[in-house]
C-alpha cells in the first residue's frame, strides 16, 4: 500500500488515516490532496484519525499544513474521530493542532463543513445556524 | 494500528481498506462490522478498495462473507474503487466476487445503496430508478 486513498463524498474529500505516518507518506498525502482539491473543486476536507493511536507534534503540524493548503483552494479542513487517549496526550504534552477544527465523528465534521461553506458563500447552512460551527 | 476503522455517513457504513489483510484483521473487521451494523441499524456497507493492489481468492471470499453478514442485518454491501489492474487480475485468474455488487467509486456506491434500500422498503429512490442498480 503506497498512498493513502482520498475519497470524495459530494463536495467533501475524506482521508482516513490507518497507517503509521512517515515523512514520505505525509508529503505524498499533501501532494495528492492538493491535486484532488484542485481537480474536484471540493469545498472541504475531513481527516479521520479514529485509527490513530499516537499523535505527536509531527502529525499535529501535518494537520496544520493540510489546513493551510486547503485554504489556498478555498476549502476548510476538519479532523474527526480523535481517540480519548490521543486527546489526553495532546493536552498533557501541551501540543496544539493550531487552527485546525476538530469534530467528534465524520457526520459532525460534515455538518461543520456544510455550515462553514454556507457562511463563506453567504447562503444559510443545512442546520440553519451556519455561524455556530466556526470557532 | 490494530483495527480497520468503520465510518458512518448517514445510513451507510464506510470501510476503507488500506492495509494488507491478514486472517486476524479480516476476522476482526467482520466482527466489528457486525457489531456496528447492529448498533447503528445501517442500511448499507461500502467497502473502498482503491488502495488495494492485490486481490486474491482470500479477499474475494471476505467480500462475500461481509455481504452475507450484512444481509442478515438487512443491509446491502457494495465494493468500490477497484483498480483497473486488480479488475484485470480478477478476470484473468477467473476469480469472482460472488454476489457482491461493485461500483466505480464511493459516490456511485452510495447511489446504488440508496436505490437498493428504496426498492426494498418500497419507496422511490433518490435517482428515481431504484431498480436500475440491482444486478
Amino acid at each position: 500500500m503506497e498512498r493513502i486513498p482520498i475519497l470524495k463524498i459530494g463536495d467533501v474529500l475524506l482521508v482516513s488515516i490507518q497507517v503509521d505516518l512517515e515523512d514520505h507518506s505525509v508529503l505524498a498525502l499533501q501532494e495528492d490532496l492538493a491535486e484532488k482539491i484542485s481537480a474536484t473543486g471540493a469545498s472541504g476536507v475531513v481527516i479521520d484519525i479514529s485509527a490513530v493511536e499516537i499523535v505527536d507534534s509531527f502529525i499535529g503540524r501535518m494537520f496544520a499544513t493540510i489546513a493551510s493548503l486547503s485554504r489556498l483552494f478555498d476549502a476548510d479542513t476538519v479532523v474527526v474521530g480523535m481517540r480519548p487517549a490521543v486527546a489526553i496526550t495532546l493536552v498533557e504534552l501541551g501540543l496544539t493542532l493550531g487552527d485546525v477544527r476538530t469534530a467528534l465523528n465524520l457526520e459532525r465534521g460534515m455538518e461543520i463543513l456544510e455550515g462553514l461553506t454556507a457562511t463563506r458563500r453567504g447562503t444559510p447552512g443545512a442546520n440553519g445556524v451556519p455561524g455556530l460551527a466556526r470557532r
